[in-house]
């Protein structure tokens, strides 16, 4: 059993969604400790509302902080000294949890997984993975897969060390997933030798040397084709295509639900369809996956989705 | 009236299809001069086949030669004197002909582009440009859009000048393509200023100086939006998100379609909905746009996609 520190200040639905969701996730999964880290304020306006804090088995830390405004977003975390986000990272860093769950400003939360819990010692900059799901009928067999994506935000500018750490840190993650022995590509603009950039070729010839899965550069495609399980990309690139990803299936999704409000007979379709349909939105959905660890901090530091 | 060269042994289904495709655009499309070129092999295939070459009208120019191999293509390009792809580009650059059709290797359609036809005059770099369609339904009503995005192969490696350059040469694109007062927007992974790499963040000061339609940084997700004309980035992403959005389109339209084959039931719906449907396979379908112009070339060169 698990001690986990949630930050209830951040997010979109903060703080009274997270609250719920925390309170329903410790319903489901047993806890030694729920410990809800917020600001009086939040704390109130929780109070508040005609449920209050439902049910009890929960600490509460009051952390009434802000992170103030600078250019460059770890200098603002580093001149801030009690803030909700720090506070869970420190709980975490000293022991008193086991892991941080936050749904705040991306950012933030990778900051504070990196100066306040720290690095696993060798990893030079923990990464941001994604699970990009897979699926397709096979006859009315629904058949699922997913791909791994990192970096998809931690860091804009990555070195070839840092990439070549990011096969490790997915390789590991894939394997905690459930893959044995993960496939690994290193995503560019084709697979042949002229293809990448002169970073993408430095890291493509550092990772042959690897004794793991490494499969060579893969494409875009690739991610829906089932023949990797790890696809490594900066934190640039990899939000780009995550946003991307999320982008096209938020229309698509849209326009097949649309087309079901075109006639009578189209309305009567959906009725029988939107049973075989549920997949896409159950999975492609960009808030249908709640949060990722950060991989690399030396404590669990999860990043929910904000919306 | 125009000039056309088409290459008939490029691409997936050369030279049959090909030439079946030129004769069918010319067609519909009054030419004063369509030329075939290709090696004698492909023109005995196409005589050969039972049909010959259908109709008349048109030119053949022989071109026998090959590019060879070398590890970069250009020096290939340069070595070899004779080809289908250099004829064609000749052929445009001598005034023998207004444009030129390839279906072949792009990255050798793009040398034929850049150092035989030869770029417009400050023109640093040629880009590839590629038309994103949007689409939903607005109750019965079918709304479309596109956003497009450049460059999507042509130049792996970009300068700030370069990535500048391609938005003006998108904003002329979108204005060719009807859209009046085109808004750019710039590729990264987030809006706010501490986003993008320093790359980026150069290019983003050059182009806010612009007095056209700048709108600032925009996400991958923007692509659909419909809050902006034209997206610029470098070829290496442009190409990454270009095969991320043909690989997620094809598995989300195989998935729907699949749907339809999981109960009888479903398969009487089919036959209500493939109507209201088709827009997703006819506008999202890799295949449907069967090339896009070379933008920076001083004369037209159109880069066919291979399947």
């Amino acid at each position: 059993m698990a001690r986990i520190a949630v930050n209830i200040t951040g997010g979109d639905h903060a703080p009274h969604e997270i609250v719920k969701g925390a309170m329903s996730f410790a319903e489901q999964h047993p806890l030694d400790r729920l410990i809800l880290v917020g600001s009086d304020e939040a704390l109130d306006d929780i109070n508040e509302d005609e449920h209050g804090i439902p049910g009890d088995g929960y600490d509460v830390v009051i952390s009434n902080g802000n992170i103030g405004y600078d250019a460059d977003p770890a200098t603002a975390y580093r001149k801030s000294k009690d803030n909700p986000v720090r506070t869970c990272a420190t709980l975490v860093r000293d022991g008193e949890a086991d892991a941080m769950v936050d749904f705040g400003n991306t950012a933030t939360t990778l900051i504070a997984g990196t100066l306040t819990i720290g690095r696993i010692k060798g990893v030079h900059r923990p990464a941001l993975p994604v699970v990009i799901p897979q699926l397709r009928y096979d006859g009315d067999t629904l058949v699922t897969g997913e791909a791994i994506l990192l970096d998809v935000g931690a860091n804009s500018e990555c070195t070839p060390q840092m990439l070549a750490h990011f096969a490790l840190m997915g390789t590991i993650y894939a394997q905690i997933r459930g893959v044995d022995a993960p496939k690994i590509g290193l995503l560019t603009n084709g697979t042949e030798d002229s293809k990448g950039t002169p970073l993408i070729k430095e890291v493509d010839a550092i990772l042959r040397e690897g004794t793991f899965g490494y499969i060579g550069k893969v494409e875009g495609r690739d991610l829906f084709s089932g023949e990797v399980d790890v696809v490594i990309t900066d934190g640039h690139n990899g939000n780009i295509v995550l946003k991307t990803i999320e982008g096209l299936a938020t229309m698509m999704g849209g326009f097949v639900l649309g087309s079901f409000f075109t006639s009578k007979e189209a309305e009567a379709a959906y009725e029988v369809m939107r049973g075989p349909l549920r997949p896409l939105k159950t999975s492609l959905d960009p808030t249908a996956i709640g949060g990722v660890p950060l991989l690399g901090t030396d404590g669990v530091c999860v990043v929910g989705h904000g919306s």
